[in-house]
């Protein structure tokens, strides 16, 4: 491609509602257009990185042995209504009636209309299993649509679901998708981690986030360096610390988890002292030696006050504590009211001496002898605090976040902590929608069966914005290779003065595009400085400038857009230098 | 391919609402699934074929020099109120209000769209001229969604834009253009026909339409088929008769067209007599030598009646009526009792002599002489009547849609008539959006200067109905093998009974896989009679036949879609041959 013929369009700055690193970029860089908020026009760079990204999915999808499918961005609302999620879904769904006043949905996800035609063509176990997938323009109504691409109303998801005579095929196709997706991010170029998830709205059993690593990122996720271990900080277990490379485990008895007292309990006075970190400076001790009260509702006609109890530093997992038997979902605070009339004090001097309700010990805390925590008296706390000698040995559970340095839940080393941006997920759905739609199928022995679902997303605009979160510098966004608008630019540097200068540019587009090289020849006739801010802000991965003093020397320069400096290279080596670079 | 990997699912009988033979093979193929009214899936063969259709598009744009973006299906609403489209545009712009009660709409063609990026990003003539263009899925609430793909509420469309600095260039890629899509439909196999065309609702000047021609087509069109003359009958201008071979001109003196009288006007009682037939058929005389009398409705405060005049076997073409002078537009016809007051009869008796309102003849009837018209007076009729003669000569123009053997207009020989499905638009839009919206850009003086346009569609789904249209026998769909799901299918008779076979057959699958032609290899262990029933419907245009009987003798079978019975090949020769037919 020559520049000239193309659509170059850069921004000095990108515009004031910008929030984030790859959407400031992707504007400046004229990737993308807003048309609305959160509805982006793709400009022929951007749409040639996304198709990138879209090939490389198809092609892994295929070779999975999943067919392609292409189903109607516009569906029935009488099919959401079967599934039961025209209700559950939230404002996030757009709804509309047609001319006929029938009504509408633009789909986000495909679950029904899919489940629609299994049910229709599929009779028998013979034609099972089927995966059918598709690349589709889909629309979410998001509230705050934000950060570009990576949170937009309208965008292009690889959205797949697969139908299976039983739960073992399911599960066998659900790892060969994990394997699928981890090649396909492989390709891409991109470092990211699969994650156990919380399979949240879409339903269903089993899931796996796939995350790109990105500071910006708006997961948490947990992971072991040393293993395969990754979860989102919500999901992830926090072992007893006592049990490090041990099987974690609430059953085991008090005596043998928590510490060897030592201090004798001491009541003392903290006057106006409400936090932990108040509580540590004021008694000149680190908050591991603190323990935080949390005063949450139970369940029931009649909600009763129950006491949390985390080591200082901890913090409350709300899903953790929520999940317990008796605990009110969702987790909900206690009152103040509730708070003085059941502990007779108020919050920051709150503990389990003498309090004769439900008491749950983070796994941490059991580890603990010699603490300080509240008195239940108002300005007043306990130094020297012991389980079972000053307070009955509680309930313990898992009631935190990990955080680093904890041991990892697979025993195989510790956790370490990174945000992510989810860019793909996969799903056991189960019988879920098989059984509300009536997807049923006659096995092996002539019975009927509902169908195994399985489901598998990527957010194939999403990545980009994930691409660039990840790899960029002050300069601009910095392309891995195969998801790049262009492999490599070629900067002619007086491309209408010098007639040597052309022609070695020529030479040069013409062998590369004749190989098979994603190339693009800037022939815009701009100085060195406008072509050199261009490429790096667009981030074409490859550079060689070509000018007369090089020539005169018989070289051109190459450059890598995460170089620092350039290396001049021989005219008649450049050709197979760039193919080694390319290669690389 | 391989069956059994893939999906197939044909039907014997199409579902009752299919109108059409598109619609009828399509679904009974299995290629698509009705989701709801005018709203299909595409099923892994029909997206197949879909997608080769979308590439060819999308190799001669890119080749034309038109860049491929991918604009929003959901536009703001305020983008059609500047271009005043908001108004204009009928129920079959689907609107919305999204969850900040903000006015969408989703859109069915992008110039709104394009025209707010061009007036943002292009500032000076050096820009210009530059054509986006997309493939992307549209929507439009049709009241009446029918014949499958070829009318459905969503579907898939080309559609580019043009920006230019002159209207020379404009037309020059008007020009382009008009290669484009000739080269695209010429690849795609069908046999199509560029129409002159009105340019419609989308506004401008200057269009061709672009017709997959088939008996079931929805537009009559009228060509010359000795030259590259094509127009809608609407708008193809019939010829005097007496001109042929000449220049058509209304400014001719009356003598020197119509024809000798050598008959006494005569009036003769024809009791009963209402329409041109039973007058031809009660005088025993032609319809071609009888004048039809239409009253229509003149333009201005006070409608008068105008009489025009068709000889008995033409048809009054309404635009060409309505697009006159003084004549109230859309063609309003008198009513009975307006008919009755100025000329003393009722229909069925209508006729020029005597009657001192407007009257316009067609050139046709310019050219009769002792014509049959009716008398004024109901129940009679005159014979022998001679325009000039017995009433003024009044105003000639051209009245009547053309029929078969009239001369065509450009003077090459005589039209034919033919039905034709619209697949293909361009036009000139020159500065209709850029006016409305502001799209300006600075010319070499210095000036500023609204930006000429150029528009230009392409069903993309609404082809693949054209071309089965165009394209089908009594047993199903024969794609041109261009934008064929599969080219070649090889059908093994006893895949599981015979090793000889299975291995002659995934021998040739494999020789002819490995060298890019796409086959399928049908490997689930039908019948013949099966097998050859599915594929004859799902119209692949080559099938091989493997079986024990021929390859006893060393042989197999090669049969063409369109083939009356199949030819035996030495086994050796097989993929020779079939790359020859291929290549054909």
């Amino acid at each position: 491609m020559r520049a000239s013929h193309y659509f170059i369009s850069t921004l000095k700055e990108a515009p004031s509602d910008a929030e984030v690193t790859s959407q400031k970029l992707m504007l400046r860089a004229g990737l993308i257009k807003k048309t609305a908020a959160g509805i982006y026009s793709w400009m022929p760079m951007g749409l040639k990185a996304l198709r990138k990204v879209e090939n490389i999915v198809r092609e892994e999808m295929n070779r999975a042995g999943a067919i392609e499918v292409l189903m109607p961005a516009v569906q029935p609302a009488e099919l959401w209504e079967e599934s039961g999620r025209a209700t559950h879904y939230g404002p996030e769904l757009l709804r509309f009636k047609d001319r006929h006043d029938r009504d509408f949905v633009i789909g986000p996800t495909h679950e029904e209309v899919i489940t629609d035609i299994a049910r229709r063509d599929i009779r028998s176990y013979k034609q099972l299993p089927k995966h059918f997938y598709q690349v589709q323009t889909k629309f979410r109504d998001e509230i705050r649509p934000r950060f570009g691409v990576m949170r937009g109303r309208e965008f292009l998801m690889k959205d797949g679901y697969s139908f299976h005579s039983s739960f073992d095929d399911l599960v066998r196709e659900y790892h060969n998708m994990y394997a699928t997706y981890t090649r396909i991010f492989t390709r891409i170029g991109l470092e990211f981690r699969a994650v156990a998830a919380d399979t949240g709205s879409i339903g269903g059993t089993g899931s796996h986030e796939f995350h790109v690593i990105a500071d910006t990122g708006e997961d948490d996720i947990a992971y072991c360096p040393d293993s395969d271990y990754a979860a989102n900080v919500e999901l992830a277990e926090a072992l007893p610390i006592s049990t490090v490379h041990g099987v974690a485990s609430e059953a085991l008895p008090i005596s043998t988890v928590h510490g060897v007292a030592s201090e004798a309990l001491t009541k003392i006075h903290t006057p106006g002292v409400k936090t932990i970190a108040e509580l540590a400076a004021f008694l000149n001790i680190p908050e591991t030696q603190t323990v935080k009260a949390i005063v949450v509702e139970s369940d029931g006609e009649v909600a009763q006050a129950v006491l949390m109890l985390l080591r200082g530093d901890h913090e409350l997992n709300e899903i953790k504590a929520q999940n317990l038997e008796g605990i009110k979902s969702p987790l909900t605070f206690a009152t103040p009211e509730a708070i003085a009339a059941a502990f007779g004090a108020n919050p920051g001097s709150l503990g389990p001496v003498g309090f004769t309700g439900r008491v749950i010990m983070d796994r941490s805390v059991a580890a603990m002898s010699d603490f300080v925590i509240g008195a239940n008296e108002d300005d007043y706390h306990y130094t020297g605090a012991n389980t079972g000698r000053d307070f009955p040995g509680p309930e313990i559970a898992d009631l935190r976040n990990v955080v680093a340095g904890d041991p990892s839940p697979d025993g195989k080393g510790t956790l370490a902590l990174c945000r992510g941006i989810e860019v793909g997920h996969i799903f056991q759905l189960r019988t879920k929608y098989a059984e509300a739609m009536g997807a049923r199928f006659l096995d092996e022995n002539g019975r009927e069966q509902a169908m195994e679902m399985g489901c598998y997303g990527i957010g194939v605009s999403r990545i980009l914005g994930a691409a660039i979160e990840q790899n960029n510098d002050e300069r601009g966004i910095i392309w891995p290779t195969a998801i790049a608008p262009f492999q490599l630019v070629i900067c002619p540097v007086g491309w209408s003065k010098s007639d040597a200068v052309r022609e070695a540019a020529q030479a040069l587009y013409t062998e590369l595009s004749e190989a098979g090289v994603d190339v693009i020849l800037d022939d815009r006739n701009e100085r060195p400085g406008v072509m050199f801010a261009d490429w790096e802000l667009i981030g074409v991965p490859h550079r060689v400038v070509i000018g007369d003093r090089g020539l005169k020397e018989g070289s051109a320069e190459y450059q890598g857009r995460r170089d620092a400096s350039a290396t001049a290279v021989p005219i008649a080596e450049l050709a197979a230098f760039v193919h080694e670079k390319l290669s690389a």
